[in-house]
């Protein structure tokens, strides 16, 4: 158990954060990349599978590339953006068990089902794309997550060397600008969503 | 953009929180859980869908009733946890969109598909099940996330009278007992899961 946060950090990761439209212009680093995903790794995963895979996009053609399979408003977000982020998962994560969980050498063989091995790269995946949500505004960053996309030509174009990784969800990522926010949706009372039993 | 959190938040919420096998017995009150989905209602879900459904079980009976649905070291686990809590998810998720998106009263048609809509449900719980996991570790508490049980068991147990509500994953929840937890597994170096482009 760690120090709880104060009020300021709660509102940092959850109660004041924002999905954000558009950035300033401060651009995303390596650096900034790299503290990012040294926060999202620690999170925990099934097994310790570790079975996002991310393609972060600094470059105006990667952004064109992307932004090209976007949907709706999404294309405008992203080639705007100073970085965005590919969520992936990769459906061989299985293979990397050996080293990942050290201790169980058979690990490798609980995930020979096609369609189980793909809910968990799903959900893992699904997981660690949160960690990076919360990680990146843990960080002081703000982050625009979309799933309106081609997931089909993103792989396509993104994962064509490696046909076991596919697109899960993208972000956009940097230092937001206030002025591009909606007003808060409506989040519900405990009792619709929840049960104590 | 919020106050980013120091150091002492990074490793509450990711460096040096871990995941917990047993925990001691002080309880988690109503009260507890109640903060703890304040925070996860908070997190971004696309179109604010809010497709997570959760039951918390604080009760001996409950306990007993879901560790007889799960695997290896897991019942017992969920036995002595103060409480465990399923995260599942409402495949009739877009029959709430209208108060969720009230801006676009038509967007419960746009997940007419059923897979599509399956998709989107589990992803969505799932980044809403890994915001469950930060908020408690920020308010103090530990976790232990668990996938081993039986989904379609745990299913008709607890969601008999609503068809479309289905478990994605599980986990305890209370103060942890550090001489339940593992060595720290390993972590991936940045260059082998990301790439920068």
């Amino acid at each position: 158990m760690g120090r709880p946060l104060d009020d300021a950090g709660l509102d940092t990761i959850f109660r004041t954060a924002r999905t954000y439209n558009g950035y300033d212009d401060t651009p995303v680093t390596d650096a900034d990349i790299r503290a990012i995903y040294d926060l999202v790794k620690m999170g925990p995963t099934s097994v310790n599978q570790q079975s996002a895979r991310f393609v972060w996009i600094t470059s105006q053609e990667g952004k064109d590339k992307l932004a090209d399979l976007a949907t709706g408003s999404n294309p405008d977000k992203i080639r705007k953006a100073p970085a965005t982020v590919i969520i992936g998962m990769d459906l061989g994560f299985h293979e990397e068990l050996p080293w990942l969980f050290p201790h169980a050498p058979e690990a490798k063989n609980w995930f020979a089902d096609d369609k189980a091995r793909h809910d968990h790269a799903f959900r893992n995946s699904s997981l660690q794309g949160a960690y990076l949500l919360i990680a990146a505004r843990a960080l002081g960053f703000d982050t625009g997550p979309m799933s309106g996309f081609d997931n089909a030509k993103v792989d396509a174009a993104f994962f064509s060397d490696q046909p076991n990784l596919k697109s899960n969800f993208i972000s956009t990522l940097g230092h937001g600008d206030p002025s591009t926010i909606f007003g808060r949706l409506p989040r519900p009372e405990f009792d619709q969503f929840n049960r104590v039993v």
